[in-house]
């Protein structure tokens, strides 16, 4: 939870976990229980800070709409979370059962249909302009999705490709949000455009320490296993740097395991160790700093407002988050 | 096809496909061909139909509006449809392998999402009345599938209940097209609301035309396999006549294979059998009759309009459809 990284808008984060929940609410008891399942989980609520604060950071006084549209990305990140966790076949979420092994999968399924819908309404109310960049944003979403399950078990993926899938699937989704943000603050053109490369360079970093998690994060702190993107053959940079920068006994293991897919829980943890022993966290986290530090100077040209150090204090706890 | 149905509005539902298909075009081409496989398999277009006319019958001049919103609608029930298929497990659909089986779980589904950014981003256009009564439409549906599952093999059901799923997940869809179009055409209070119980009635029936296609339709027809709703434990008025007016040996046969699930296609063969036999077919188009009587009786306050007989006649084709 962002509660927990005491910034300056905890009453306006709570405005937006209010809408959220009041939004979920149903005649189906249980549509508003694996909703609620989902969101309630918690999660870091980064985009919404991002969207609050790109909101202050340009000037905005009246935060209402600012709060109703992170709400509404919020409610679409928890529809794709429900959805990604069906792709996945990811049983761990949060520490907890995703929700499509603890409700099934055709509940999982219609509750992130209903999410969508319900995020969707709060942001029709919007001027055209800002639905453009939502649905937009959505719609890079499931195109990063589908070039990302194309590009599964594919060994000689560039570092580029995978960059524009991260673009696709994670950074646009926060490049929308600051972007909104300072619309709806009134930023000016060179404001919006800043705001917006904060959030995709953020969102970049954000989704390179994800990867970097699932080798060696802590499965008691981010509540998931690690090694589902070797189960699910998904190329990282950190895949990409083993099979580069290993020792050629291990790299070819490595592609043998990614390339039919791996037949235990054994070949996941060795695949784990050849890519941890090659160095790569190393490197990743050295990647995921730069894209946090080129969010930061994405902030330059904004004035000395207090939020501008919250957005950049933002980007260090991103890149040094372990959940 | 509705075009094979002979209406005065096929230049109008060409401009809904037309919008439909450019609303599909994708920088993924993947994506764009799973969309335009489900929507390209055809289906009716009864939905579009019934917006369009319900606009032109209150006197709407300027279709454009019209032909918009029956595009997003059509998207939101494509969508639905290959998000129906997973959960379903159908591996059939309009006489092709269900977009899941040909394409992956997890492409099909994430095209589902797609379908629905698409279907929003062209709703959100619109007067937040109709965006409130789109959304609530899908929400709706939402809910229904989530009760529908929640009372899959329960044999103590009531028609009521019946009723309410099928007007949740089918019929408030239905509604919100015909409400919609009329209010897009100018229509008074007293024909919008006309024309909306037009729709819930005329998607009743559909909805129970379908559950006997499921019984006794012909596969090489429909494009689908029959006995779906057996293997999921739907109940359906079929099952329900069944239950209460087969012959106490049959009955019982009948409620272990629902209540359990069928162990083979045997069993499902033999519940269909066991349901055929107990009269449940022509009961329930009897049924399905009144509904689209009432459809037709919805219309009386409409004046002498084309369109109205058209809106009437799709009423008899809904119910005489063998696909």
């Amino acid at each position: 939870m962002m509660g927990s990284w005491d910034l300056s808008i905890s009453k306006e984060l709570s405005l937006v976990e209010d809408l959220v929940q009041r939004s979920i609410d149903s005649r189906e008891p249980l549509l508003t229980e694996i909703a609620g399942y989902v969101i309630g989980a918690g999660g870091k609520r980064v985009r919404p800070a991002v969207t609050i604060l790109s909101y202050y950071v340009v000037g905005g006084k009246d935060v209402d709409r600012a709060v109703q549209i992170a709400a509404a990305l919020e409610l679409v990140h928890s529809a794709t979370l429900l959805h990604d966790d069906i792709n996945d076949g990811g049983v761990m979420r949060r520490g907890r059962p995703a929700a499509f092994k603890k409700y099934g999968l055709q509940n999982a399924l219609v509750t992130g249909d209903f999410l969508f819908t319900k995020a969707f309404a709060i942001g029709a109310k919007f001027d055209p302009e800002i639905v453009d960049i939502t649905a937009e944003a959505c719609v890079r979403l499931a195109e990063g999705e589908i070039r990302q399950q194309a590009n599964a078990r594919d060994l000689s993926m560039s570092e580029k490709e995978y960059l524009v899938i991260i673009q696709q699937k994670t950074a646009g989704f926060f490049a929308a949000g600051a972007r909104v943000g300072a619309m709806l603050g009134g930023g000016s053109r060179e404001q919006i455009a800043a705001l917006s490369e904060y959030g995709r360079h953020l969102g970049i970093a954000f989704q390179i320490v994800d990867d970097i998690l699932d080798v060696v994060g802590d499965e008691s702190v981010t509540g998931k296993p690690v090694g589902s993107d070797i189960r699910e053959g998904t190329v990282t940079l950190l895949l990409q740097h083993a099979l580069n920068n290993g020792n050629a006994t291990a790299r070819t293991e490595l592609e043998g395991i990614i390339r039919r897919g791996p037949k235990s829980e054994e070949e996941v943890l060795r695949a784990i160790d050849i890519i941890a022993a090659s160095g790569a966290v190393d490197e990743s986290r050295a990647r995921a700093g730069e894209y946090a530090v080129r969010a930061k100077e994405s902030l330059d040209l904004l004035g000395p407002e207090p939020q501008k150090l919250e957005l950049m204090r933002i980007a260090d706890l991103v890149l040094h988050r372990d959940a």
